[in-house]
């Protein structure tokens, strides 16, 4: 019997099919923490049969065909950067490593559109269009680590999404490789009204009904001002309205972070003033729109019981602002630390804090439960947590990041927030689908996976249970 | 045998299910000028079997169940404004009419979120916004003539999208009825990243996926300040250059228009000079940002080779800005117009202009091709054309129609161009859509309406092809 590694290596070569246990180590899990202890603990894990490199949107094509007619389990990956559980190889599924297809296709000055393969790191792409004298705009802090293909798949957001918006907003055309294998090209017109924008099914899709194999962003100019500025704020309330203030009065920062008492011990200690927390502002744009906005903000934070802070804290953040932590030495000393980003309305959003805070601080052995804003919007915020738990026995670990997950997400639920503001649901969040969309939107989105990945090759397993 | 009106009636109430004439007449169709060209022809045209007016989304999903049971076309509709043939009920189909549903369900001041059934007509919606110094921010000409859920189902775009977006960027919340009579309800959390987003199936389907109940958006408050500003432009590729310098240099004025020569005589003719193009500029928000704004718009504009016109030209066009020409009129007199809206990346908009006005020009009887941009983004622009064709013979109309839309569409898809901005599909431009989608697009959007209305009950005919 001819084995799918077989018939690929036939039909792809065998340079692009990797099968050695190195390979296929390293590219079975993304950085979830769960799939991390799994791997310290040495639990027995499942092997996919292979790691597919493509050279080609044809060879992604052949990919999916073979996978679909064999009913092989096909699960695309980036930069494995993703930390709910999104990459996690079933034994016997072949790993797609969009990492082979990493090209700048094209960069255009005139129109602002830089075109790249799925694969391409995010720093990569940012420089390259520097070297044009333009950006992204979109900067999360796994720049380093993540792909263009992974942003548009996990509906990711950047630390400027404040002022420049998130991925779905820099999101010009796509092209994905959909589960029957055909090709799906959007046009990079700047807007359409022709039909549901279909570039949707594949934003946050999480590799479950398409293979993203380009991405076109739409880029700015690299802009002629930048100020740092950060305010001191008496409590998380006082900040939130502020935020409020300064987005519903028509200014636009292109970055807002509120940081509660605990980060600012933890993150900003040189800078710490007492209980306040810490409202960090970064402006940018034109230098008459940075001065005029700069000193409306700064207006608004007063009126709201803010004072101003030294700007070093926001230049150290700057500095800082793509360090990721790792999992792997907290794990060895029997703790286990994760970050969960929801959002909700203005109007709920404290209570939001206060609900999540107040169940973390409940759980046995929790060492920190804090959090802070870093997206803001007219008409609510986000908000993210971190949370160190260690449970009195090491076997315990998943019960209490269970536990953690569990206080945060039910109280955003119970604020009316959200389960997720832009790490995306992978397996972490799965459970808790139905809720954020309704019976409803949930049975709407098991129509269109049945729809477009009828035998269910797709990444299975997340966003909706794998099937039996 | 019972009939599906005679159910209606007994199910809904016979107050809620209308089969007089008169209202079979009004409401089976939009203001497509071909329907109105039937209409006054008297040609014979199908006729609808009722017209039934909700008074709950609960009355919706009954009507919807019963339809799919029977196997009835259904054909929501709002305030039959659109001019694409989005709404054209065949014999023996019901029509929906969610004017009916026109209550503004709440209006949040402090998160600016404005809830509304689907049939509440924009002007109402936002002079009620008005009352608390809040508004829509969305503006397009038939505020007066359309509904929120209408903007939804078409993609529609206001005239200060320039600043502010178009619908899918005002949207925060929708309620939606599908196909199978589960009810969709997305949250009011300002953003997530939970799997696709639904309510992407819902913006631009115009009637074939669902009906849209309720629509709740992000509004604003009412700007500080809002300055109009008019420049005389030497050619319309200065103006496009202008516009583009403006908006990559990271201003974002609300309103940015550019009209042809011709337009300019036609509409502006008191502030004609020579040949000159005319570029109109809405400036809004805090005064310091509208200050700031408008002295870097000139700066570029004049760099641009333009030079400042009378503030009354865009005064003018403010003041008149909502009103509507009738098509009636010219009909009787032999004459068909319409308009035809599309938008391109900067670097093929000129292309696409020229190409446009040229075939135009070519067509026997042509009164009129000329165009104004009204919509402009950092990568690109859109194109509104108008034309006036007389031929010969009256029953030639359809004809000369067919010609000029050909005209303008192939000009646009040769030049990278869309074939709608904001107007939608409907029936007009059905023929182009998998041009616009790609075949893998159009293949994706076919299996949509498989998956989600499997009877292809729900407005046959509108985006696809109906079924035999």
């Amino acid at each position: 019997m001819t084995t799918i590694v077989d018939e690929l290596t036939t039909r792809l070569g065998a340079a692009q099919v990797l099968c050695d246990a190195e390979s296929l180590r390293t590219h079975r899990r993304d950085a979830w923490v769960l799939s991390e202890l799994d791997d310290l603990e040495q639990v027995a894990v499942a092997a996919p049969a292979c790691v597919v490199r493509p050279r080609s949107v044809e060879d992604v094509v052949t990919l999916v065909n073979l996978c679909r007619e064999s009913g092989t389990a096909l699960i695309p990956s980036g930069l494995l950067s993703g930390v709910c559980g999104g990459v996690l190889a079933g034994t016997g599924s072949v790993v797609l490593d969009l990492s082979s297809l990493a090209s700048v296709r094209s960069i255009d000055t005139h129109d602002l559109i830089g075109r790249f393969d799925a694969g391409v790191r995010g720093s990569d792409a940012e420089q390259r269009v520097n070297t044009e004298g333009l950006t992204l705009g979109h900067f999360p802090q796994s720049i380093e680590l993540s792909s263009v293909g992974g942003w548009v798949a996990t509906r990711a957001a950047g630390q400027f999404s404040t002022g420049y918006g998130n991925i779905e907003d820099l999101l010009l055309g796509l092209e994905a490789v959909l589960p029957d294998g055909s090709v799906y090209r959007s046009k990079d017109a700047p807007r359409a009204s022709a039909g549901p924008d279909l570039r949707h099914l594949l934003l946050g899709s999480e590799g479950t009904l398409g293979v993203i194999t380009g991405v076109n962003l739409a880029l700015r100019r690299i802009p002629e001002a930048r100020a740092c500025v950060a305010y001191y704020i008496p409590d998380m309330p006082a900040g939130f309205e502020a935020q409020r203030q300064i987005l519903q009065s028509g200014w636009n920062p292109v970055v807002l972070r509120q940081y509660d008492a605990r980060e600012v011990g933890r993150l900003f200690g040189k800078f710490r003033q007492g209980n306040a927390c810490l409202l960090l502002v970064v402006h940018e744009g034109p230098q008459l729109k940075v001065g005029a906005e700069r000193a409306a903000t700064e207006e608004l934070v007063l009126g709201a019981g803010g004072s101003v802070a030294p700007a070093e804290a926001t230049e150290h953040w700057f500095a800082e602002r793509n360090r990721v932590p790792t999992f792997k030495s907290f794990l060895e000393s029997g703790v286990i630390v994760d970050t969960i980003e929801v959002a909700a309305p203005y109007s709920s959003i404290g209570q939001l804090y206060d609900a999540a805070i107040g169940a973390l601080g409940k759980i046995d052995g929790i060492w920190n439960g804090s959090a802070h804003s870093s997206h803001a919007y007219r008409t609510g915020i986000n908000l993210y947590f971190s949370f160190a738990v260690q449970p009195k026995r090491k076997q315990d670990l998943r019960e209490a990041y269970r536990s953690c997950w569990r206080a945060v997400i039910e109280a955003s639920l119970g604020a009316g927030g959200t389960i997720s503001h832009h790490h995306g649901i992978g397996r972490v969040r799965r459970d808790w689908l139905e809720a954020e969309l309704g019976a409803g939107g949930f049975a709407a989105l098991r129509q269109l996976k049945s729809a477009f990945d009828p035998r269910g090759i797709m990444n299975p397993g997340v966003l909706l249970p794998a099937r039996d």
